[in-house]
């Protein structure tokens, strides 16, 4: 199944007076690298396979996260992300937030094919996710 | 235990491309109303009880949250926070949100008691919580 | 010509590690107030005088802003706004965000009223305020 | 006098319900490209300069942008930061953000050197750069 890893280095606006980030940036972090793990499993930009698929998004419906060690600016830091689950309209992903080789952060995030609704497009439905995206998503050999 | 309720706005700020709340926003709420209900417990600003009992902050060691309901620009919400447990060092809070009478979010906080690393004024780390605040913390009653 | 004046307080999440508000969230504040501007105006809310006038949003071509004295957590502010211009297809707003009865942050902001590209829908472009959107910007008297 | 270039995408987690960018988030640009400007000039990490000349920060008093195209999530950007002018305590910057070579945003921001307050640790107050500093961000040099 496709992961994705990267590096980024926490900046002053990630931060809290405490001078270490505050915690929800790392759930900005989570979501830009589900995009990224997704772009590359689908081989498409996401504001593509948005269109393609008619995807609203890829909203959450849980989400759990432990915070090891607490990571302020300047330090760099490594993200792996892991596609760990593929279901009929959800799937799971873990991320592994790490600084100088051990681990800060840990995700686990629960996420769902979000297409507008039918009967109503101010509202969100989940999906069934396309047979093509399980294939790749559940197969991620190059 | 203390308890905390508000009401808020989800604004456009808050949303993203899909039109609903992107979710790290949620935890910047209830970062809030942690603050709001410590600050009621104790009596004090948070400024001020921060310099009072020395503290960097009260971060996060895990959190874990259920989405139900997604919420867009102009929804009205409630938030309703609670302290469940108070430990040594450690205190843990259900944060609820909710949308015409809806349950849209469900919050679980654990929070410890940080003040500078005693050895490194750089680091954090976790202390008890002194009496007097855990006198408050266990009973708020007016 | 309308304005909105609000009162809110500087939270912990809107500030950084030299313990005063992060300068991009007053941004936010005066997004949010020129949004209630315009729903008290228009007598709709956002979401709907989005559907209504087939609008995008109002997105900036020019923002100028000046810091006269800091605000941290917990300082609670005054943000009044004010419609000062209304053109063509843009109009300009004023914030004052005060503290204490003194001037904290101005803010000078153009926006323009935007559409859906009509050759290009991943496009936005300006369009001429309709007139009676107009005519309830230019005279809010109740 | 220095520069920095760098780029970076617009992500997911930077855009509103219009799709396009929330311009708040550029200013979060600005200031950490500002941030490595004067890392460079330096020859040492934020953290560091920040407890050698005990400094609280760089904070704005003044902050002018000009919005000529919105960005989107997926746009790869070149952010261009040029300090332009260095006074006693303050100092200018230029910021061009540009996308597929053409100029989307110019930012133009004046930013004081600022210390605990003598008097009143709880306030900031701006000071003269210290000579050393002056020189390092007059001629950069290598």
């Amino acid at each position: 199944m496709p992961s994705n890893i990267r590096k980024l280095r926490i900046e002053w606006c990630d931060c809290d007076p405490a001078g270490i980030i505050f915690y929800p940036r790392y759930f900005e972090m989570f979501d830009t690298s589900t995009t990224m793990l997704i772009e590359r499993a689908l081989g498409m930009k996401q504001i593509d396979y948005l269109k393609v698929y008619n995807l609203v998004g890829h909203p959450l419906t849980e989400v759990r996260t432990r915070f090891h060690e607490p990571t302020r600016f300047g330090d760099e830091v490594t993200i792996e992300t892991m596609l760990v689950e593929c279901g009929i309209s959800s799937f799971k992903l873990e991320h592994r937030i790490s600084k100088a080789g051990a681990l800060a952060v840990e995700g686990f995030e629960t996420r769902v094919w979000a297409v507008r609704h039918p009967a109503d497009s101010s509202r969100i439905a989940s999906q069934p996710i396309p047979a093509e995206v399980l294939a790749r998503l559940k197969d991620d050999a190059p």
